[in-house]
Formats: structure tokens, sequence, C-alpha cells
């Protein structure tokens, strides 16, 4: 039963059903259209080459017209753009780009993988030449050659997303200084801001301007100027627009296929549009959120390229299921690697979900062994049955492992009651016979069983102004370099003999650096018959979210 | 309902016991013998201090005696010996070491911790004092002190398992030139032998000597000459014995506690020996083997804190199970990592289990980004429904996060179908938007499906011999640099063209570098009527098997 396949897009997950479709079938007929000069581009790898981390430009060329049509017998054509479907005739129309010819071109079944492009508000001045957006080889291009050529002194980003994180990376490797300009209080939305807080202060360690709750109101000076919202100007060299991605849905708009609410092409659970001939993928459609169902846009590489082989199985008749998009997603921040994976807090929060949360800082491998970095995680989780509902992970090392374990956590159905139960491997260079993901479980599962309650980083102010007790169990030494203010400092291992000085009658809030030591001393309380609450994350992630640090 | 709880042990599970009790109750009475000087050092670091990448001895020790009593509320007595148990009085007898002093402890509830040692076979002249077997802290310093003193010029090591290659390797990095001996074909017996090939290659590299099946029957010349089984001899300066380790049962044994066949001290799934006053942990107890319920005895640090706490806990009725070792287990020699987790083809082969396998070699991250290193994985399933029986993996990065994905995989019951979908972080220094585990889940899962017939790298040899058709699918460049005796080269993208050539009568093996082109050609192959079957893990495990690299 070979069919005549078209696709319309030749990145991603256009190029992944191409391959697989002729991997389980030899006969098809298989015409692939991509608008650009590019198919099967390494996307997520131009930053680091206009960073010259990536030294060589065909490195970015994963896959070459001629090399992909040969191997897997595909009539690609590129530099054609598809115009319009015509659903009743089974066609579509597309032009030549260079050469402006148009013509028809029928199919028995029409995947769409258009993609998503970079959101280019109407911004006075936009069209400025010294302000990009990149989504392509050809932007790449532009970039580069901006930066190899007039070697601007001053970059501005504006958005604090992936792309806007890596570019500010990649020019401050080329010894440009940089300014990110981010609309809401913190730069990557995927994680929460007590989380992000980690990030401002590394962008600034290493020489980043960061401003938030700000925004561009107009390009002056033909783009050497940037007024933002607030008033404030900015001189500036350059300028990335990195605010974030619309899906590419006009073509199935005027086919009349239907969009979601934030424009993202409705598929089923097969992929398939309600064209039943016509099927999606990547970042243009709209997904169901893994964990709880709600429909999402996720512009990200994994889900593009699963989807694009699991539509190649369902024409060919193997009937599988997408089963929803988990986010999980990671980036590296000069030094740091933040990663993400399922819902935050403000998702939740914003959704009415009930979740509780922990936040703790292990070490990436055992403390004996040279070079261990502290992982930041916070974990969420249903506060009944002790779902996993998300992880944010930042650090220096070991954070990818890390949230790819608990990702892999949720997909299992695991409970954060199993996640001590992982047997995950341990020797003193990787890890520590209680790994970190061990932790996040037992220190989760201490409170979704109530052997210990927590108070949270941004619970502590109101408390401290309502006059609420709080004791501080680490060593003067750590108590020096910084506390919360009102707090009381009686060492953990001198707090069985300083009972007698601490109130029955009201809560006493415990803090340390971390979490554990406080954990104890809550243990000791509550067995000796206080109210004792644990601050959760401690010290570090109080004083990081307030940017003590 | 405070309990008397005595605890046999003080490193590891017994440590981890203690400092859990205290947290669940502050009126227990803890009494914790350990009969060396030290509680709770880094087992796992000792090899590395002796080696100098870990400087400070104080570091090897994670907790004092002073600290952790004092913390912990805890009596630790140490430097005393537990002789006896007194089932029916409920009483220990126990002797200081240094005094001599012997006394009664009573207990309502005894924790046995005792650990393994190292095996010391009856060799003649083993006496020698430059003949060493590696334990606990002590051991170290005689260690370390040897090489610091006598600057040792050669050393051997005899047994090719965890402690002996990190010895090995530690060894080398202090300049001695290092002789490993091993009884069976392969160093690292978690892994199989194809597996083990990288190792040797490795160690090979690094200028180790290995002698595989081949065993010391004789020391002579106080310790300065190894006369092997075979006759062979070897002069040195020193020598590490690791053999093994066999567990430390004689107290259990002695009061009646029932052991296994070989010596691991019987606990029903709450860890209770048969005396329900009495529970066993770590190195000395047989556990059940997590996938298929065997009994095995597993001495790794993972299993033994992860009992002490539960142990702990249901010593305060919490009544949780301890689901089974997996062995999860990972070794840093020299540039590589070998990590391995569930059972290896060597026992589920002795065991008539089925199974079946799949080796690839994906890229740690994108390919585009600097610095990407091949991971070879090796993945063991049941051939009918596709759950997880084990997957090995040798690689210079990433292989850490891979295998602690495959353990998670595995607990959470997920089967080789389910890795694909495993939505893990993706960013080019991380993995590629197909992450090798991912691809790992593809590669199995195409063979459970029949999607492509696999031949394994031990078939070849047999193959060739009878006159197989064998066909290289990789460029003409690759082929020159070795290929299987009889095969033909027909490139991959030149396969097409040239089906007129290939026999329809016969199977045709086929193979390229890592697998991947050879799963493709078969693809092709199979779709065009022709019976082919893919070489799993192409030349790159067949050469690697055969030490032809």
């Amino acid at each position: 039963m070979s069919k005549k396949i078209v696709i319309v897009g030749g990145v991603a997950g256009g190029a992944t059903a191409a391959a697989r479709l002729r991997r389980l079938d030899e006969k098809s007929s298989i015409v692939m259209f991509e608008r650009g000069e590019y198919i099967s581009f390494a996307n997520c790898g131009l930053p680091y080459y206009i960073g010259e981390t990536i030294q060589q430009r065909n490195k970015l060329l994963v896959q070459t017209v001629p090399g992909m049509s040969k191997r897997f017998n595909l009539d690609i054509r590129n530099k054609t753009e598809v115009q319009s479907i015509n659903r009743e005739k089974k066609t579509v129309t597309v032009q030549h780009i260079e050469s402006g010819e148009t013509y028809e071109e029928s199919y028995d079944v029409l995947i769409l993988s258009p993609g998503a492009k970079p959101i280019q508000p109407p911004i006075p001045g936009i069209e400025a030449d010294n302000i990009f957006t990149l989504r392509n080889v050809p932007d790449t291009d532009r970039i580069k050659h901006h930066v190899d050529v007039t070697k601007p002194a001053k970059a501005t980003v504006i958005g604090g997303g992936f792309i806007g994180l890596e570019m500010a990376e990649n020019l401050v490797e080329r010894g440009v200084q940089v300014t990110v300009v981010e609309k809401s209080q913190q730069v990557m939305a995927p994680i929460d801001i007590e989380m992000a807080a980690f990030v401002h202060q590394e962008l600034k360690d290493k020489g980043v301007e960061l401003i938030v709750e700000d925004g561009v109101q107009a390009f002056e000076q033909d783009g050497k100027q940037l007024v933002l919202e607030s008033g404030r100007t900015i001189d500036t060299d350059m300028t990335i627009l990195s605010i974030g991605v619309q899906p590419e849905n006009t073509l199935a708009k005027e086919a009349g296929l239907t969009l979601g609410k934030r424009g993202g092409i409705i598929v089923n659970e097969y992929l398939q549009t309600d064209d039943p001939a016509i099927y999606a993928v990547g970042d243009a459609i709209e997904v169901k959120d893994y964990v709880l169902g709600t429909p999402v846009m996720i512009p990200l590489a994994w889900p593009a390229n699963r989807q694009g082989r699991i539509v190649a199985n369902n024409i060919y008749g193997k009937e599988e299921r997408y089963n929803g998009t988990l986010g999980t997603s990671i980036v590296k921040i000069f030094d740091y690697t933040v990663a993400a994976t399922g819902l935050n807090e403000k998702f939740l929060s914003a959704h009415d979900v009930p979740y509780q949360v922990v936040h703790l800082h292990p070490a990436s491998h055992a403390g004996y062994y040279p070079n261990a970095k502290q992982i930041s995680i916070k974990l969420l989780f249903n506060p009944e049955k002790g779902n996993i509902l998300g992880a944010q992970m930042v650090g220096k090392d070991g954070v990818d492992k890390r949230i790819d374990v608990v990702a892999t956590a949720i997909k299992g159905n695991l409970t954060v009651e199993d996640l001590p139960d992982l047997e995950l491997a341990y020797a003193p260079p990787f890890s520590s016979a209680k790994d970190p993901v061990n932790m996040a479980g037992y220190v989760a599962t201490n409170v979704l069983h109530g052997d210990v309650n927590v108070v949270q980083w941004h619970e502590i102010d109101q408390i401290v102004e309502n006059d609420g007790f709080l004791v501080d169990v680490r060593t003067p030494k750590e108590w020096d370099k910084g506390f919360i203010n009102g707090a009381i400092n009686i060492p953990l291992d001198e707090l069985r003999q300083h009972l007698y000085a601490l109130p029955k009658d009201k809560p006493i809030y415990v803090y340390c650096q971390v979490g554990l030591r406080g954990y104890l001393a809550t243990r000791i309380l509550n067995e000796n018959g206080f109210q004792a609450r644990n601050v959760d994350g401690g010290w570090k992630t109080y004083s990081t979210a307030h940017q003590l640090i």
C-alpha cells in the first residue's frame, strides 16, 4: 500500500518523518518541500556558531539536500514554498522562490511541519539592520557577519528565554558587552523566580547587565538606541530580538484546519488534524501537557522529532499515540546548567492545582572527591498522593543527569515515595550513595508523610514581620556571613542543650544553610513537644531569592 | 514506644540506620559498636586517597565518633568487637579491643551491619608485607605508606573488579607500572566480554599490562615474585589482592541465624532475619535480584544505605519493604566510565532466561557541538514483551546519566518500547534530540517488533566460515581501515543501484560502523525482497570484541 506523501517543512519533525517513512516503505513517493535553502540543520547549534564554539559552518548542516535525497530516496524541493492546500483535490500549490514558478503537487497524505517563527512586534524602528531575530542558517549568517565585521562593543538581547540567554552567552564569548531586557520579573520562564535568581546572579557575575520588568517601546538612531517602556534608554550596537515564537499557521488556517487559542494547529492523539489526510507536527501544533493534559504549545526539538516518527508510523497503520509533552528543557548559561521538566509553581498556582514543593541543594557527587558542585533542586508534587508534577534544577555539574532521571520517573508514573528507591549508579566521581534525586525523594516524602512541616522562602518576611520565632541552627561562622533578620542562632549540635530557651506555645521556624540540619532540628524539636517548621531550602534558597548572595 | 537498639558495624548501613532511628525517635537508646577506629568513612574514596586525587586524609572521615555521637545523640563504641549474640537473653557480648575488657549489652532490637571482607586465599607466601588488601582506613594508610616510602616501580593487582581497577588507575597516577591479573576472560564481571573489551583496550592504552585467565599460585621472594597458575612469573614491588569479598557472617552463623548458599545472612522483605528481634543490612546479607527475584549477594553502597534507612523505619513500625537490588554500578577507569544495571548476558544465558540484545554506539551529545564522545551501549530485554533486563555502557562522557535513566526506567517497569518516549533534556552541550537512551529504545523496539533481524558479533566468524554473504555498507575510506573477512563493500548510498548483484536465495549479513546504516540497508533490502540481517553494533562491536581496534 505505497502512498504519495507530501511534507511541508524539511527541518526536525518533517525530516524525521521523511526518513522514517522511507524506512517503513521503499516504494512510497515522498516529496518534502522546504521554503529555505537548508533542510535538517542544527537549529539548537546556531548561537554556538555565532559564538564560535562551533567553528565550522558546515557542522550546522546535519543533512544536505543531495545527501538526504540519495540516502532516503526522497524528492526534496528546497527554496520552495507551499502557498496553499487544496483539500478537496488533495493537492498543494507551491512556488519555487527563485524562479517564481508555481505548480500543484498532489498527495495521498500531507504532513505539516512548518515550525514557528520569532515574534516581531510592530515596534517603531524595528526595521533597522542591526536588529536581528534568530531562526535559521541565513539569520545566523547575518548575525555572525555583523559581529565579525562591525565588531560591536555593546549588544542588547530582548527576552531572557533559551535563545536570548544562549545568544547573550555567545556574544559575551565574542567579547561583546551584553544587556538583557526581560519583560517579566525573571529570565527562563520554565523555572520559578527563586530558581531563576541563580541565573540572575550568574549573568551579573559574567558581566551581563539584566533589566527585568521592562520592554522596548522604540528603536531609535538606526537601532543604535533603545527606548524602554520605563523611559530608560540604552545605547547598543546591535539587538537580538528573542521574545518568543509563534506557530507558522497561515497555511493551516487558510485551509480551514482548526487552530487552538494560541494559534497552534489542533491534532488528535495520532497527530492528525481535523482533515484525516493531513497530519501536523512540531512547533506549529498544540499538544497536551503530559502531566495534566492541559493544551499547551511547546516549541522544542524532542517533541518535534518524536512526533515526526509517530506520524510516519501512523501513516503506515501502526496507530501510535503521542502521549503529550512534558516540556523537559535545559540550557547552558555560562558555568551553569538550568533544567526543568513538567510544570512549575507559577503554572500550578495560576491553574489552582494543589501542589507541595521542596527545595534542596545536594552536591553533584561525593563531597570528598574533588570538584563536587551544588545542585539546587525544586521538586513539585501532589500533596495527597505524591505524584511528581515538575522539577527544576540549577547548578554547575550533574544537572542534566538528575533532570533526566526525574523526567523518566514521571513517565514511569513514579511518585516522590519511589525516588528514594531509584538505584542510581554511585562511585565518588559520579554521585553519592544517596544521589541528589534520592535525596529529593526523601525530603519530599518527609513532607508528604507529615514527618516534617515546612515553610517556604516567600513566607519568611511575613513571619519576621509578625515576630515569628526563628532559629538559625548553623554554626556561628555561617551565621556571620548573613542571616534572616530576627532569628537567633543555636547551632544544631547544641540544640538539645538549649531546649529550655524555646517556646512551646508557638511555632518555631528553623533554618540552616540548605535545609538538612534544619530538618534534623525540626525532628528534634517536634519529638520534644515543640511545633517546629523547617525553612525549606534553608538560607541558600531564601538568600538567593532575595539576591542576598 | 522507645526502644534500646544495638547496631553491629558503624559504616554505611549501620551508620545510616542509627541516624534515621534517632530522627524517628528522640528517646531511643541507640548503641553502635564498631570494631575499627573509624565509623562512616568514605569506603569508595579509599583508592583515590592512595592515588592522591583526594589529598586530605580527613576527607575520608565523613563522620567522626564525637561528631556523630553529638549530632544524633548516639552511644558509639568504636574499637569494640561484638563477639557473640545471646538471642535468648537478648544481649550481645562485646570486647573492647585495646583493653580486652569484655561485657554484655542488652538490646530490644539488634541490627547487624558487619559488611564483607576481602577474600584472602591460602596462597603460599601471602603473608609477605608488600601484599595488601583494601577495605578500611588502616588498610589505606598501610598501602599509601608503602607507596610513599618504598616508591615501588612495579605493582601487581590480582583481580580486575571495581577495587582492582580503581587501584590500578590510582597506582598509575602515582607513577607505578601496573600489571592486572584476572582469573576469568575479562575484567569487570558486571559487564559482558565484548563490552569489557573497551576496558581491556583502555588499560593497554594507559600502559597497564593485563593478564587474563590466570591466577596466582604462589608469592615468592618475600612477595617480590608472583608465580602464576600458568607457570609465568612476575616481578613486583607490591601486590594488591582484590579477588572479591565474602560476607562477615561468623556472628550470625554462631547465633544460629540462617545463611544462604554463598554465606549471606537470610532476611525477609523487611530485612528481618529469622529472629524477629534481629535485622541485617549491607554487604553481609543475601538479597533478591530486582529483575528476576533470584537470590544474590551485591556488596554495594547504595543498597547498604537504603537498607539501613528501611530497617530503621521498620523498627518504628513503618512496614517498608526492600524491593531487591538492581546492582546498578559504575566505575571510572582512566578516561572511561563503565556502568551497568540489571542482569548481564552471562547471567541470563547461564540461567536460561530468554533475552534479546542490542548494541549501539551513539554520541554523548550533538555531534556538531565540541567534545561529543561515543557511548557504547548494550541493552538486554525480554524478546516477547520488551521488559528491560539489563544495560551496560562504556564511554568517556555521559555514561553515568544514561545508566541512571535506564535504572529508573526499570524501576518504573518501562519496556524498551517506552524508552523512545522518554522526554529527556536536550540542548547541544548535553544530548541530542534523540538521546542515546531514546536511540537504544528505538533500536530495541525495531528488533522486538521484527522490523529488523539482527545477528550478533559472536556469530559472525561462524557465518564467515560457512561462506555467509556479508555486505559492508560503509564508505571505502572506512573499509580501508579494517573489515570483516569475506565481506564485500557496497556503500549504503549506492545500495539501491546494486541490488542486482545480491542473492535473493540466502541471508545477507549487512554491517556498518555502529549499526545505524546497517539498519537502513537492512530495511532497504528487506523491502526489496531480500533476507537481510544487520550485524548488531556493527564493525565497532565486532572489532572491539576481537581486539582489532
